[in-house]
C-alpha cells in the first residue's frame, strides 16, 4: 500500500498566512483494534518522509503492526504533504506561507478524527522536528496522548539552533543556482551546501574521529564529501519552508499558554521519555534536561552515541536503534501495566 | 612602538609553493635580560593579529614586561605578515601559496635567532591555530622550548575540524560579490557569511541559552545577528589563506616523524599544560585527551567555560582569563623552582 492523501480543505495558519487547498499525507501499518486504544503517531522530521519511518516498523519489533496501528504522518513541507515544491501559485516556491509546528499537529488530529475516528493516542515517537511534534501533542492535547517520544529534538527551538538554522539557510540560499528560489529542476549546488552543512552538525567530532564516515569507496574525509547526492532527494524550497516551522518552534508561543513556556511543558501529564543524543549538536541534552525538569511525567534518558543528531537514524549504530527500541516498548508496556492494575482491582 | 617586519627573503614552503619575498610582521613587550632565557612567544590565530594579543600582558599580570620578554607573531595569511591581501602579483589574492604550521615555525624561529640571537623560549603559548603552532615548536624544535600552553587548538586538524573548515570555506567562497577573489574593496557579503558561521560554530549552545549574546542593543537573537561587522576587519582572501594552513595542520606530517602522530607528541618533552574549552565544537577537549595521553610532560587542564571556542578570548568570562592566565604562571613558575632546586644543589 502506498501513501494515502488527507485533504484538509483551505486552512488559516497560526503566524497569519492561508493556502487554500492543502493536504496531509499518510501512511497506516497494522489495523486500529476496536477500542481504538492502540495508535501510534510517527510524525517525519525535517527532510524526513514517511518512507523514512518504515525501517523502524516491521514483526517482532518495538512497532509491530501486529499489534499497533501505526500512523506515520509527512510533515508539512517536506514534498509529500502540501509542500513549495507540490503547491500551485501563487504559494509555490518560496510563496509558500510559514506552517507552525501547531499548525501541522491540529491538521494531524482533523485527520486521525476524520479518517479513523481516533480521538485518543497511545503514544506520539518522533525524532528532530517530529520530536517537536511530539512535544507539542502532549502540550496542547494532553488529554488526548497517553505517552510521548520525543528524541533528538527539543519542545522550543533553542537561540544556538536558531542561529543554526540561520547557516542552513545560507547554505541554501547562497548558491548562484538557487535564483531566489526560482530555479529549474533541482537547486542541485544550494542542495550541496547543505548537505556539507548537515554533514559538519550532524555528526559528532567523535564520529569523523573514529572515522566511522570512511568506506572502502571514501578513504579520506575530502573523498567523503566529495561523494554524490542521494538520487530523489528534497527540493531546496521545501528545505526552506521546514526550517521556517522549525525555527520558530515554541510549545507555548500559543493561544493555551501565551509564551510560558514552563507551564506548557507542565501541561505534559503523558508518560514521556525524552531521549537526547549525548553528542547530538543541534539539540543538545542540557535543553531536554532543562524541559524534563517542568514534565510531570517524564524520564530523560541519553542515548550514549557518538552519531549526534544521526543518533538511532536509519543506518546507524545498532545499539543506538535498540535503545531507541526499548524506550518505546517501555513506555507501551508500562501503560499496558497501569491497565492491568486497574483490571484486577 | 608599533610592530615589526623580519623580511626573510625567498621561502620555499613544505607543500611546494614559494614566496620571492616574505616578512613576519611581530611586536615585542619587555626586554630581552642578558641570560635570554625570559622569552615568552604568543603566535597569533586565524583572523587574529598581534594587537588581539596585546590585551593580556601587562603590569602584575601573568604576562608581565617587567619580567618576560614577550614576542608576538603574525601568522602568515593573517593580513600583517605576508598574506593574499598584501602581496603582490603573481602571489596575490588566491593565488598566494598553502603556507604549513611549520613553515610559519620555521621563519618564527629564524626570526627569533636572527634578530635577537634567541635559541632558547621559556614558553610558546597560543590559541586556536596558535595552539597548533605552539604544539609544532614542542614537537619539531623539542630542544629549543621549556614550555608549551596550546590552548583550544589541537596539535592535527581532525577530521571533524577538517569539515567544520569546509563549511567556512564554503560560506566565504559562495557569496556573489566573492567574484573568485578578484573582488574589490572588501567582500563583504563573504564575511558577513563567514562571521555567520563564526557565531554558530564559535560559541556553545549553553552560552546563547543563556542570552550571553544579547545586549541593550540586541535584544533577540534576530537583532545579534542582524549586528554590523566589525570595522577594519579580516580580508576574505586571507582568511581562506589560514583556513588553508589550518586544514592539513598535523605536527606529524613532515620529515622528521612521516606522519606519525604518536611519535611527534611524544618528542614534546617541554612541560605542558594543553588548556581545551569544555564546550568548543571546533577543538572538542577530547582530542586534547589523547594528546596528551602521548606526551611525556602533560596536564590536561580543561577551561570550565560555555564560551566555546571562544573561551578566555579578548572580553570573554573573566574568569576563564583568570584561569588562562594562571596556567600561564604555573608553567612559568614550576620552571623557575626546577632552576632554583638545580642551584641549592
Amino acid at each position: 500500500m502506498t501513501n494515502q492523501l488527507y485533504r484538509t480543505g483551505p486552512i488559516f495558519l497560526q503566524y497569519g498566512g492561508h493556502l487554500p487547498d492543502a493536504y496531509l499525507s499518510y501512511k497506516t501499518f497494522g489495523t486500529l483494534n476496536a477500542a481504538k486504544d492502540n495508535v501510534v503517531l510517527f510524525p517525519t522530521w525535517c527532510a524526513g518522509t514517511h518512507r523514512d519511518v518504515e525501517w523502524i516498523i516491521g514483526p517482532g519489533r518495538a512497532l509491530d503492526p501486529a499489534r499497533q496501528f501505526i500512523v506515520a504522518i509527512d510533515m508539512f513541507g517536506n514534498g509529500m504533504s502540501s509542500s513549495p515544491s507540490n503547491t500551485p501559485a501563487p504559494f509555490d516556491r518560496t510563496r509558500f506561507p510559514r506552517v507552525s509546528i501547531l499548525d501541522n499537529v491540529t491538521q494531524q488530529r482533523r485527520l486521525l478524527r476524520e479518517i479513523f475516528g481516533i480521538e485518543r493516542i497511545k503514544l506520539v515517537v518522533g525524532r528532530s522536528m517530529g520530536a517537536q511534534i511530539a512535544f507539542q501533542w502532549g502540550s496542547y492535547f494532553a488529554d488526548e496522548v497517553e505517552c510521548i517520544l520525543p528524541m533528538c529534538g527539543s519542545a522550543r527551538t533553542s537561540p544556538h539552533n536558531y542561529i543554526f538554522l540561520a547557516t542552513m539557510k545560507m547554505a541554501v540560499k547562497s548558491s548562484p543556482d538557487w535564483l531566489s528560489g526560482d530555479y529549474q529542476g533541482n537547486a542541485l549546488g544550494s542542495l550541496q551546501q547543505f548537505w556539507l552543512n548537515a554533514d559538519a552538525w550532524g555528526f559528532s567530532q567523535a564520529y569523523y574521529r573514529q572515522g566511522l564516515h570512511l568506506t572502502e569507496k571514501y578513504q579520506k574525509t575530502q573523498d567523503y564529501l566529495d561523494r554524490p547526492l542521494p538520487e530523489k532527494w528534497v527540493d531546496a524550497n521545501d528545505l526552506l519552508a521546514q526550517f521556517a516551522t522549525w525555527e520558530v518552534a515554541d510549545i507555548s508561543d500559543n493561544d493555551k499558554f501565551n509564551k510560558d513556556f514552563p507551564a506548557a511543558l507542565r501541561a505534559i501529564t503523558a508518560k514521556a521519555i525524552v531521549m537526547p543524543s549525548r553528542t547530538d549538536m543541534y539539540f543538545p541534552p542540557e535543553d531536554s534536561e532543562i524541559e524534563v525538569r517542568s514534565m510531570p511525567d517524564a524520564e530523560l534518558r541519553v542515548i550514549p552515541s557518538i552519531w549526534g543528531h544521526r543518533a538511532s537514524s536509519p543506518g546507524s549504530d545498532p545499539c543506538d536503534i535498540q535503545f531507541f527500541e526499548k524506550a518505546i516498548t517501555d513506555l507501551l508496556e508500562a501503560r499496558m501495566d497501569v491497565k492491568n492494575e486497574a483490571a484486577t482491582v
